[in-house]
């Protein structure tokens, strides 16, 4: 019998937003121990040049390749549109984005191959969805909208109230005239804000959580190179932090769904 | 006849905010010559740890020094919280933070000696209004209030819509039950938003813009000094960022109430 691999799952954000992503790992591979990074120090990466965005990822996969990780999951949008590519080619383990997973999940769901994203201003700028979405499916037809303000809706924890309704009107009114049926949460803070983004688009349109998918992709792959691992247990999740933020605690545990323990502040060069 | 002093002015913030400073000096001190530091690979200061903005104040404060700035504006409530007095002590020039000029103008303006501060989180749990009003009138009451929305419906130039209005009411209602009668808008980005948080406090409310008592404070500083520029010009303004943000010409621009010309990016340590 082979010895059961052991080594842990490796995951980025430049924040908490990443813990939405943990949160459906957590729920899918529950065997699997999670090393989570959440780089606060440097937060947000959005706002952040390509340049400096490539330099922050590469140096929060150094931190988790040290810590043995067997995979790595960028659990942050930004990063996934610009530094997915550079880390695939560099690290020596396999490297999943949460922007692939999600792409191929609204082409296998939408039926009139009109498909909406939601985005940050620097993932839409980054062009990735529309190319990822295009070089699988050049006939359909795409539709994207920055929405700045769903992020600090989701940290304050206004989910359903009339300001999370108004600005989820006013940012989705010119895509709900689209006539789509599948929209992709390009980004990972906005599951939390599911129930508005959800009634102002109305029964007939899916929402697509990136999680799930990439959390899917991840099980398939670590299958295919034998490293699952393959004894039922409730594994661990170690948090690392590079600074801490205001009300850490409530916002993490709204995001990742779980009591959120001994997060461990590290330096990440 | 002494030597006309030619240096700089140095002025620096984590991102754009700054630049409502930057624009009253400009108002009001005309024929200085201004050097920006945006620190914008590096914003939000308002998350940050007290050591992190710490150190990156100091970074900031060293690379204007060494551009010859005779005297340092920190243009960010974040870094006056907690870099202020550190840099006094460190730096050869005189330093001026945004909080104390608002809080002497709030405490002269101030009839019933009920203030009001609103602030992003940090600025407020770093307590530094409280304490800065507080040791110069203890008798009086002060009530504070974090409007963390303010600066993404700002950058967006969300300024009088449903959406502002709903916000400001929400962050706003409870300070409005409170009978103040001024209110410190204790952010540079607050400053944009004075319509609709003017609106929602009453016209018996005076709202303080720190920027205008802190160049009225720096004037009569370089004038004690004797390194005042005493001759009429139009004084340059020159601005350097640590990186570009989205939107940073609409954005600069609605900010410093002018064109926002050759900002040049700089690499600070």
């Amino acid at each position: 019998m082979p010895a059961i691999p052991l080594r842990p799952i490796g995951v980025f954000d430049s924040g908490l937003g990443g813990l939405t992503v943990v949160r459906q790992l957590r729920r899918l591979l529950p065997h699997e121990e999670i090393l989570y990074l959440g780089d606060l120090a440097h937060l947000p990466y959005g706002t952040k040049s390509t340049d400096e965005i490539r330099r922050r990822s590469e140096e929060c996969a150094r931190f988790l390749l040290k810590k043995g990780t067997k995979a790595l999951v960028i659990a942050c949008n930004s990063a996934s549109s610009v530094a997915s590519k550079v880390l695939s080619e560099k690290l020596p383990i396999p490297v999943l984005n949460v922007i692939t997973p999600a792409v191929e999940e609204a082409l296998a769901s939408t039926r009139n191959f009109r498909i909406g994203v939601i985005a940050t201003y620097a993932t839409i700028a980054s062009g990735s969805y529309t190319k990822a979405l295009q070089a699988r499916c050049p006939e359909a037809e795409y539709f994207l909208e920055a929405c700045p303000l769903f992020v600090p809706l989701a940290e304050e924890g206004w989910l359903e109230d009339a300001i999370a309704f108004g600005t989820a009107r006013r940012y989705l009114g010119p895509m709900k005239k689209k006539n789509i049926d599948t929209l992709i949460l390009g980004c990972t803070h906005y599951p939390l804000l599911e129930k508005v983004i959800g009634k102002v688009m109305g029964k007939k349109v899916r929402l697509i959580d990136s999680a799930v998918p990439t959390a899917l992709k991840l099980k398939a792959l670590l299958a295919s190179h034998g490293i699952l691992y393959p004894r039922p247990r409730r594994a661990a999740l170690k948090i690392f932090v590079t600074d801490f933020v205001r009300n850490f605690l409530r916002i993490g545990e709204s995001f990742l769904g779980e009591r959120l323990k001994n997060a461990q502040l590290v330096e990440v060069a």
